[in-house]
């Protein structure tokens, strides 16, 4: 086909110069070059991986008419910008996640996971089934974005603590990163909860300025090292399925032709997916790997005092922030509405089949 | 755009016309027009809803260069001559499942779903990031075909009973409609398993034709109402993360240029996941709908007695298989390798965060 290709465009590059029109065989041929900002840096797999496919698809699909160019956080040096940047204009698209925006707009905090949530096949049948999307653009259509999933890291784990935690006293004053949301719930049960920069993290965590720390999960944690200094692996409650998200132009994405936004939204949908599967084997791998060579490590349920107490606080925190944003708490009443029916099959389906097998 | 593509193509033919040359500008704006058979009826959702949704990708990401026509079971009147069809040409590719082709070639059986094998997300891993879509391609070589994921059913229940198996005597005798490789299985502990048409299988359990049965799961079985009369439901072992497939021509798939290749790659695998995730929703849905208007109906799991027999007899069934197709046996080897691993992370994540949210 290259060839033909080839011999076509000089065909219509003949008929140009016959018309004496300029503009007509270029439109049809136009290439649009979209540049999207990523707020992670450029190897921070899987979720740079996302955007990156997702490029390489549009590219392919499009034989060359979308070109996608990704600016990671190294090169734009906000990783925290990029809401802004996509809002006005000067990135088309970018790949981060909704909840980094809370500050921003509140509304948008329950778009990416909510403690004690839904898993990730409930996630994406809400928002693909169960009015999600639909709630996702109208949270997003003051910024004049639009918003897509962007993959998911499904369950994420509930932290390295260096000691066991047996009684809810066991968190009082215990040092621990857990940015956001769940680092408001955390604080609430009396842990001192501090932010500190990931290239510092497993150093803080040797050196004692850290109890505890949360990343994500086995796939992702592995690089950081934190089981070589924290022997205690406890299961997660904060983020039970992180979709992160594409942002887009509005106005860039109704100038593109309708073959390619189609082509854009595809492989944007299929990209998240992929990420989710993905960092699932990932996950698998680095944890049979990380069990292993560290068989001292034990994987551990906070205590049900402990868990009662999370639940407490983060009911309190959700309820704060439901009652001041009245968008906010219809999004979180839709999600809770789902869960509870999607929760009914999850439990007679994936859960009972594991639980009978077991070894 | 439409006016410009319009105007276009005027010139494209004017060209022609000038030029003297007659192909060059219908290579470039060539229409594939494939056809796409499917082992379903025109009206079984799910199923029918993944084709669908890809043709109509297909034709709007391609802008119309490549159309699918999709005929359903009651037009091409074969639902089990799909995989021939494909093979000669007749048609360029098929909705289907592999595991109803191990009359045709053992190797294919493993493809779909294994009993007590993987679970939807742990699958989709093996396929895309575990060797699985690798050993998928050589096992259809001989055919000459190609094939992709194709939707998945999520984990599929055990089956409507009207009186509960509380040991393994009462499976003895017990007349069971359940097809296929589950059915061999099933046949080993005593049961009387039948294979009856689907429209039958209402008023043959209704009259006492049938004692059991198994279909899919909420989201298809409530149309079928075996609800109203078999009190017990029991949890799936046979069909954890059944995936359907899509079956390509290979060599008419080789003369597609390369954008269309990877348009309806593309299309191909967000149909697939897209599918699990309504499916997903359908099941919470009439799960919701049937607890509510039929209180009486139990979720119940078999004792350990009986699955501890069901898994030697799934055993054994599974080992003659193996011992007689060494590529069947290569990749059922890679599947258990693979699940191993990734239970591990599937108990510590998703498993032990739903056990901890057990209302």
């Amino acid at each position: 086909m290259n060839i033909l290709r080839r011999k076509s465009t000089k065909l219509l590059l003949a008929s140009v110069l016959l018309a004496g029109l300029s503009t007509v065989s270029f439109a049809k041929e136009k290439v649009y070059t979209w540049k999207l900002a990523t707020t992670w840096g450029p190897t921070l797999s899987p979720f740079i991986d996302a955007p990156q496919n997702m490029a390489k698809m549009v590219e392919e699909m499009s034989n060359g008419r979308l070109i996608i160019k990704i600016d990671a956080a190294n090169k734009h040096k906000s990783a925290f910008g990029v809401f802004d940047m996509v809002k006005g204009g000067q990135y088309d698209m970018a790949h981060t996640a909704s909840y980094y925006w809370k500050g921003k707009d509140a509304n948008l905090l329950p778009l990416t996971t909510m403690p004690f949530g839904m898993t990730a096949p409930e996630q994406y049948a809400w928002f693909y089934q169960g009015g999600g999307m639909e709630l996702m653009q109208k949270a997003y259509a003051p910024h004049k974005m639009l918003s897509f999933p962007g993959g998911n890291t499904g369950n994420q784990m509930g932290g390295w603590f260096k000691k066991e935690i047996k009684a809810l006293d066991d968190l009082k004053g215990l040092k621990m990163r857990i940015p956001g949301f769940a680092g408001e719930v955390m604080a609430k049960l009396g842990l001192a909860v501090t932010n500190i920069a990931p290239g510092e993290l497993y150093t803080s965590l040797e050196r004692g300025a850290l109890d505890a720390l949360e990343w994500v999960g086995p796939g992702m944690d592995i690089k950081m090292g934190f089981h070589k200094i924290a022997p205690f692996y406890y299961t997660g409650w904060h983020e039970p399925s992180t979709e992160l998200q594409y942002l887009v132009n509005e106005k860039k994405f109704s100038k593109l032709p309708k073959d390619l936004q189609e082509i854009l939204l595809t492989a944007m949908r299929v990209s998240a997916y992929d990420m989710y599967i993905q960092n699932y084997a990932m996950s698998a791998d680095a944890w049979s790997k990380i069990a292993t060579e560290y068989p001292n490590i034990k994987i551990k349920t906070f205590p049900k005092e402990v868990m009662d107490a999370i639940k407490k606080a983060n009911a309190e925190v959700v309820a704060g922030y439901t009652k001041a944003n009245p968008l906010l708490k219809e999004i979180v009443d839709s999600q809770n509405a789902f869960q509870k029916k999607a929760r009914q099959w999850t439990i007679m389906s994936d859960y009972l089949y594991l639980k009978d097998n077991l070894e």
